[in-house]
Order: C-alpha cells, then structure tokens, then sequence
C-alpha cells in the first residue's frame, strides 16, 4: 500500500489504489508545477565520512536545525532529471551518471560530501521505482527528479556543516514554458549571474535566488525568460535563468563555454553531439551580443525544457526575431532528442538507463 | 538547575528551573559556536500578505517542505546582531533598527516579504528576554541573536516561494577570532565574492557557502581569513569573508564603498562614525591592493568580531606587517565601541536599545 498523505505542499495529494498503473492525475493537463507524490529517498552523512545507503520514506517535511548550514549560509546543491514511460512499457533515466558527477563537482566547490556516481544512480532508480504510478503515461509528460545535497548540521560561524542530507523528490510535469511558438527574452542590463571565480559552474542554490527578480521583473513585462551577459565585460552572452543557450549561422552552432560562470548543461552537451552528428559544427566559445543579434536561429536546452525555440530577442530597443517552426534546427534537435529519450529511436549512444528493478 | 551542556538540535531541550540568573554555562571558555538555548522566535507569511506577531517557542528542529525556497533555490537572508549585559544589570541590544533594515533591503532584493522594523525590534527583544539567563556576564561575552528571513514554501520551477519564515535563535559567544594579537591575511587569487549586479550588498545566505572553500583553505595555509578582491578588476579589495576591511595612512581612513557588492555593515557604518568624532578624514572609495600594501594600519569590522587589527597580508609572495596593539587606531576604536555597547561610557548617540520587557 502506498500511504500517501504526509505532505506539505498547498496541492492536495490525490491517493490511489495499491498496484494500479497511474496515479489520479489529469495528464493531459501536466505543467512545471509541484504534484507531491508518495515517497523520497533520504540519506545523511557526518561531515568527514561517506554516505550509506539511503533509505525510502513517506514524502513530507524534513525535521532541519534552524542553525544548518544550508538555512544560514546556503550550503546547498539540487540536480534535475527525468524519468520516462515508453510506448512498451519501460521505465528510463536519461544520463543520471552525468547528473552524479555534476553533484560531486558541485560538492567539492561548496565543501560537501557528495554520494558516489553508483549512490546517486541507485538513489535515483529507488525512488522513481517507489513513484513508479506517477510516471505520466507515453507522450504525457516524464516524471521530474530532484536530488537536493544540502548542508543540515548546525554551524555558527561560516564553515561546512558537520552533516550533510541527500534527499530525493520527484513530481510528474509536462511542459515548463508555456508558450507553444518559442521565447521571448530579454538581454539583463543591470543583473548578472555569475562570475569569475564564484559558483556558476556548479548546480548550487546559491545560483538560483538572486535571479528570482530579475526574471519576476522580465516576466512582468511581457517575457518569457531572461537573458544574462557575463559579469566581467558585459558584452557576451552567458546563461537564460534556467537554461542554457546556442545561436547558429548557416552551419555554425555556437554556444558559451563551461569556463566557471555557466552551468554545464547535460542536455547543452547531449544536443551538442546530436548537432555534431547532423553535420553541424559546434563552437564552444565567448558569443557577443552582436552575434547574438545577427543570428539565424536561437535556441535554449535545460532538463525541464529539454530544447525550446528563441522566437525573439529584446536588447535595449531591437527586438530580433529567429527562425522558428518545422524548418528550425531547433526543431530538429528537439525531435531527435526526445525520440531517443522516449524510446521512439533506437538509442544508439548509451544514454538511456532503464529502471527494472530496486536492486539492478 | 541548568544542565546546559552544548547539544544538537536533536537532542531534546534542557529545562531548568525559574528565576535563576544564569544558565549552567563556563562562561570564561566562549568561543563562536553555537550552545543552543531554551528559546527561538517562529513567524510566517505568506506571498503577498504581511507578518502577524510571531510566537517564542522551544528551540529545535523546523520542520520544512524538501520543495523549500530555500533548500532548493538559496531563497535565504540572515542577520547578526548581539545583546549586552551591562555592569548595571540591564540587557542592552546595538542598533536593532539597522538589522530590521538591512533585511527589508535584502527581502526586496531576493523577492521576499520582510517583517517591518517594529515587527523585527520587538521579535529581537523578546528572544533576548526568552533567553534571558543565556546573555553572560558583564565582560564574559554577549548573547548572539540570528534572526533568519527564508522562503519556506514549495516551490519547484524557479521562483519566489510561496511561503517565508522569519525566525531567530541565539547563541552566548565570546571572540569570533581566537588570535590574540591580529588577523593574518592572505588576498585571494582564484576565488571571488561577489559582482555587480548580484547580491554581495545584501545579507544574502547566498554569498556565504562559495566562501566556505576558500576560507578553509586559507586557514589551512596557517592563514586566520581571506581577503576577496573585486570580481571586475581584481585590483580593488572589497571584504574579508564575513567582514569589512579598513586601511589607514596618516590621518586618513578608507574603505571600500557599499555599492553592491560589500556587505554595508553596521559595525562598519558605526566605526566609520567613531573615527571621524575623533578627528580622522573617513573615505569610503575603491581601494587598490598597492594602497593595501603601503598602509600603516588595516583592520576589520564585524558583528562577531567587533574590531580587530590585522597583523599581516600576504599578497603573492609579499607579506605585510601593520601596527598593531596600544597604538594602533583600531585598539581605540574597538575600547570606544565597545564602552558603548558595554555600557560603560554614555551612549550619546542613542545605538543602544535597553530591553525592559516583553512589551515595552
């Protein structure tokens, strides 16, 4: 049986029957918004030793010292994924190795224990596996996962945490922009993201507040998302608030480089490679805003999003549009990607892991 | 009697009896860390509405969402402030109102609702009396007050939470630094602290866990902190990790200006005050690192550590002594400061807030 009450969320947990597929969802209707579902996954460590086995406990509210580091000084890194339902009934991750490592790079930047690759995959399996009804059906959506590392003991001064929590949520989600043609963003002058020798090369929350503003600001006015520059010049483009972002010219895709201030995006590479393999030649590079403005085609890759068309382009008062449609490469690559991630292609890169059991 | 022996949050909450002065602390051995008290204050708002009156409740665990603004996205800001028992037997606290302040401005910067100035005064003062017998002697140390502003509601795609939490706990402390003589600096070359256009001017949770790396490694290199310079130039410095910086040269003293990305400290407002009523010109302008080097004295401010001389700074292969000890100028202000906050000279500038009651 699945008792699935405890929660804390304002959505009401819709329960269901033990061993029935689905869960009561309206899936036709999924957006990029919290459904609380059954289960988490849990695991804490003692600064200085290793993360055990983790555990599956009923989804809810976590008890948390009001001196932990991750409430007081923001020792804290999340991972996105996703699991998918194929049209012959698989359950898949798409690359939770890389999310792994992408954690461990992060934990050695905030001075945390991380969970070895091996921990987090097998976290990962265990928890969609006990969420396995709220994994939408084929073509519905995927099932979102967000493994969390945060700094939970408590600390006075500034240090790490002398513990450390690794924790696992997952909520099935549709589509994370709405809009159905392609974004509109806006080029931020007057906020910047990251910098040189700070955090913007790892996945830590510490990322993620300082640019509620500006995008609640964009959003205001009309757009979809936002558009950082780099903090040093000011002249390159860098990072969308939650994505990352290419341009491409005749058979050039440029894209800026994972130099410490962007994320390295797991999607960014996977679509890097699929380009790469259409016959497009892929530059990781400083890209400027002039380049930006004299581009054919724009496009955003993320997790939530997967590959979403730029429609246009706001900076100061021009407002650039791309090409967008069944023409775009975007398009392309999106379909590629999603036919591999659906099980609607053979995968012939490795990338898929399917989840068969707990104990695979 | 108090059996108050330090313990994690887990531990359940030690009682002790009313009406004694004291708890069961060895108050001539505080350091900076934490030793939980009887007490913490609890609010929440949520988006869009104002906080009501908080409650003083049995200091421990929260429990929270695993979908929290703050352990996914850093949505997060804290304040230090300290109260005082004086010779004469009152509880005094240092300029409250400018804490209640520096969160309204972080609040707006990290799209947060804030408690108002009297809202945050008053939480402070009834903490402080909840925890009475927690504040140490005249001349022991002081009682450490962390008030927490953090965005506790579920949120999953990038955004302000749904729900905040304004809470505070405290800790007795004694110094922050345990060097006797000054603080030895190294000036950091890798890592940075903050750029414009992001949060370094606020007190933000967010500007603390990228210096945790840095720090661990300087004082591991023998070093007490670290010295950040600015992320545009690297030519200026801006901020020692939880500290402003001074230098002086003749009757000249200079800081760093507030403009976003130094943290506007109260002790650092308050020195900058005390040196100027004795007669020096106080500028608040870009410092070079040449100008560092050639200082006959630099010193640092800080809730926690109040002043301290800085004894050295290393600069690559450059290491730097200052005046330090009777005749430096930061031992004057530091005596000046703190016969204030002791209450042993008058406080003819009004700083100090004398805590009567619960309701005063």
């Amino acid at each position: 049986m699945a008792p699935s009450v405890p929660h804390s969320s304002s959505v009401p947990l819709l329960t269901s029957e033990a061993n029935e597929k689905y869960a009561n969802v309206n899936w036709e209707e999924l957006g990029f918004s919290l459904i609380p579902t059954d289960y988490m996954y849990m695991s804490k460590c003692k600064q200085g030793e290793s993360f055990s086995e983790g555990e599956i406990v009923p989804y809810g509210d976590i008890p948390i010292s009001p001196c932990a580091g991750i409430l007081n000084y923001g020792q804290g890194l999340f991972e996105g994924l996703k699991a998918y339902r194929t049209e012959d009934g698989r359950i898949t991750l798409f690359r939770p190795d890389q999310n792994a490592f992408r954690m461990q790079t992060g934990a050695d930047r905030l001075c945390m224990t991380s969970p070895s690759s091996d921990q987090f995959v097998q976290a990962v399996k265990k928890t969609v596996l006990a969420n396995k009804k709220w994994v939408p059906p084929p073509g519905k959506g995927s099932l979102y996962i967000r493994p969390l590392l945060i700094g939970t003991g408590a600390v006075l001064g500034i240090a790490s945490a002398p513990e450390y929590t690794f924790l696992m949520y997952v909520s099935p989600v549709g589509n994370y922009h709405t809009a159905s043609s392609g974004l509109n963003l806006i080029v931020d002058h007057t906020y910047r993201r990251a910098h040189t020798g700070g955090t913007g090369g790892v996945k830590s929350c510490t990322n993620y507040s300082p640019v509620v503003k500006p995008l609640f600001e964009a959003k205001s006015s009309g757009f979809s998302d936002i558009l950082f520059l780099d903090a040093a010049t000011g002249r390159n483009i860098e990072e969308v608030s939650t994505c990352n972002i290419f341009i491409t010219k005749g058979n050039i895709v440029s894209t800026p480089p994972t130099s410490g201030t962007i994320l390295p995006g797991i999607t960014r590479k996977s679509i890097s490679e699929l380009a790469r393999d259409i016959g497009y030649q892929v530059q990781e590079r400083d890209v400027s805003v002039e380049e930006l403005l004299e581009a054919e085609e724009v496009f955003c890759t993320g997790t939530a999003m997967v590959v979403k068309a730029v429609e246009t382009v706001t900076f100061h008062d021009k407002k650039i549009k791309y090409r967008t449609g069944e023409e775009a490469l975007s398009t392309k690559l999106h379909l590629m990607l999603t036919n591999i991630q659906m099980g609607i292609v053979e995968d012939k890169k490795s990338w898929m892991v399917e989840i068969n059991g707990c104990d695979e």
